[in-house]
């Protein structure tokens, strides 16, 4: 079965219309450190999720990827299940969160259609929290749509700050706001990261605290390998900075 | 009762739909010095006027805001009634402007077409008028639709400069003009108000006119100590500033 | 008779419908040097033309304007009409063009649709050619959409640039371009103007071209005299720069 | 025959409808070094292809061209068609490409809704790749719908790059990708070029590939005479830069 479906600049094409029953609905899209669309494709790698439905869209750049053998594909955003022993899950994940307002309030709503013929009652999104230093040990920060589902998390270990902030911009911020005016509950879970790299390491525990609340057992070696990538990467980056500002009093004089 | 209504990317979330005589419209959103905004809620608080509506809009950011214990609420416009003695009020108030023009004309006929279900003939649109310094007693400068409001205005001690100015930018100036279309009346009333910080003692200023025009009895303390409480951060910052002033030379030097 | 029409965002205001014959389009808006604005607007004072209709666009700022007496009003384009002896005239000004590509192109079909209503078969659009500097004696260069009309130009002094430029940008370009489409002639005519200043001796120049060319007799002398006023300031702001020029070496030694 | 359809801000003028077998489309949209526009154009004289299409869209910039002669006309796209021994080509030229992303994938869907009904089953399109330096011997880079096709260019010396890139962004891609999802194939051909000016010699390049692939014989003499034009200018240029270069440190020193 394939069928597309045209609106509004959004073409929806459906691989698959799964049956579910009380789906959960996960998103993971690029943003801050990219801890959200790390976690959400190490989960569908690891439950091997199926990929039922493709979001293409006007709200996206014009562009296709190059793929490395020289084929391409148009970005896109992607929607995958998998049926749980307990509840299914339904996983978003892409190349991109619309590049407007109007384009983000319109892919949330495409995906909460969907999300509604799914039978979704919970929503978890996942995401970074740039705190702009490097962390070893980053927290898991939260927000939800009710009270009873901050207590819940916080028996988990996410940190609830109390001081005032800018809130959630983007698809983790709305897909909760909007799927509360649909009567759906949900959580953001935001992995504390430097906001300069992407960053498997916050993923990880973004992954931990998502496997717990949702009674999954999920292994975490693949990110963790990743981690420890990004770590080497990282060094290195220091290493040749610290080159930099020792030589760098030299060369300011030079200008002087 | 709750309804939905979703039209081209606005979603008005009626809570209620009170019967209303005369219904004049205040509206005061974000906006220079906050004074606006200020006056509304203030004025929502004294008369415990209740809210009958939020409009979500895809010309707001797509963005959520956390509260002080963890829920989230997604950026919105509200709109408040209360039955007044002579005459009922509906007080418009929110996060968030429109973003962009498309946004605040469409947004601006949303709360017009309910206003005129309410019966609407007069607007009051309350903001800040910004002076680039501050200012220890703001005077109220005025616009209305018609002439007659004009003369009215100034016993109330409202100025009306004769001064060219770039006019009124934003829902209280769309407000009046899109209005005046429909035919209803209004004035928009706007407290000086040095622009650097949000103004309560602005705001205390236009809700005396708005009280006054209306023959409202509205207490002011509470925004008399709001007044107080940015007067003692101002005199902190100016303090902070005039020690720094006073380093500088010393700093410079070392750059030259 | 009034009737308001609202489609897609522009609201059409008509205050009468008149019944014109063989009717000519002629649009002068805000631009280089304001040179359309200020023809188009001697235009309708000179020759009495009467204002028939109001276009309102969320393609403009959302602002009102403010009158000297404290009044307000919408930002708009408005349409005036003349019967002439020999061919009746449809008069286009306004505060604003459209703030996007999007919103120009919109607003010239609204115009155009209105004016295929009136029997226009030909446009004048007037504005201004800014070359970067002062200009005692400007000329029109001109842009048809005919060569039949390029040489009739001729003979009124009109000059035709043969060397690449970027086009004309904006109502006065487009409105020949889609009115082409629909079938309709039409001719630019661009003033030479500094582009620094409101430019009236650029818009008497452009005044009598069109006069000559549609066989109208205008006066020129409201033109001249606000010419004479934008004279004196200019002068003004020449002698201060010129002041400050002499006294910039001493500043900048400080500097250094 | 002549039929206009507007449909959402976009004019298509139908001067003929073309009745092709297996077409293929070509696009040379202006982008990197103008190379694609370079070689459409290019093969449009060559193979004296005939217009039967003007798209006129609102997401182009609200303007018209002066021609030599003093008339203008609206920017627009163009297609045309070349009845071919084996097949007959559809090709897509124009002065710009849409301005937006929603623009840009509207005027996409407009081209391909066409080609559909030409029997489009296969596109090639066509551009520059900025490499950020001068370069004697463009090689083509290329990417492809299906790996079949990927093989079937690398035999005529097409280049696949297996390092990461950002895609390719504006219509050369996004006709591939829509195209894809609508069961066409395609490749993209882009030449190598610095990316500082207009390069016919990547053009002829793109050329020689693209007549190769679809079995055409194609003079390149025109291109070449405009090759060795560029090439003069840019000698000029590198002279000028040199001399100003060895004149920067005196310069500089007054500034010190």
């Amino acid at each position: 079965m394939e069928k597309k479906v045209r609106i509004e600049g959004v073409i929806t094409r459906m691989l698959e219309m799964p049956t579910l029953k009380e789906s959960v609905l996960i998103e993971g899209l690029p943003g801050v450190g990219n801890v959200g669309k790390l976690a959400a494709e190490h989960l569908i790698d690891e439950i091997k999720a199926k990929k039922f439905a493709e979001i293409y869209s006007d709200s996206f750049p014009p562009q296709v990827f190059i793929n490395p053998e020289g084929t391409v594909r148009l970005v896109k955003n992607e929607l995958y299940y998998h049926r749980g022993k307990k509840r299914d899950l339904v996983i978003l994940t892409g190349d991109y969160q619309g590049l407007t307002s109007v384009g983000q309030y319109h892919l949330v709503n495409t995906v909460l259609d969907l999300a509604e013929k799914l039978g979704t009652k919970m929503i978890y999104t996942l995401g970074g929290y740039g705190i702009g230093r490097e962390i070893r040990h980053p927290r898991i920060t939260g927000a939800a749509t009710d009270i009873e589902l901050v207590e819940e998390l916080k028996k988990f270990g996410v940190v609830f700050k109390d001081e005032p902030s800018g809130g959630i911009v983007g698809a983790s911020g709305l897909l909760l706001g909007m799927g509360k005016l649909r009567g759906m509950k949900g959580v953001c879970l935001m992995g504390e990261t430097s906001g300069y790299m992407v960053d498997p390491n916050s993923a990880r525990e973004v992954i931990k605290v998502l496997s717990q609340s949702l009674g999954l057992e999920i292994s975490l070696s693949e990110l963790e390998s990743k981690a420890k990538e990004i770590d080497k990467i990282s060094k290195k980056i220091r290493h040749i900075e610290k080159a930099m500002d020792e030589k760098k009093p030299d060369d300011l004089r030079y200008i002087g």
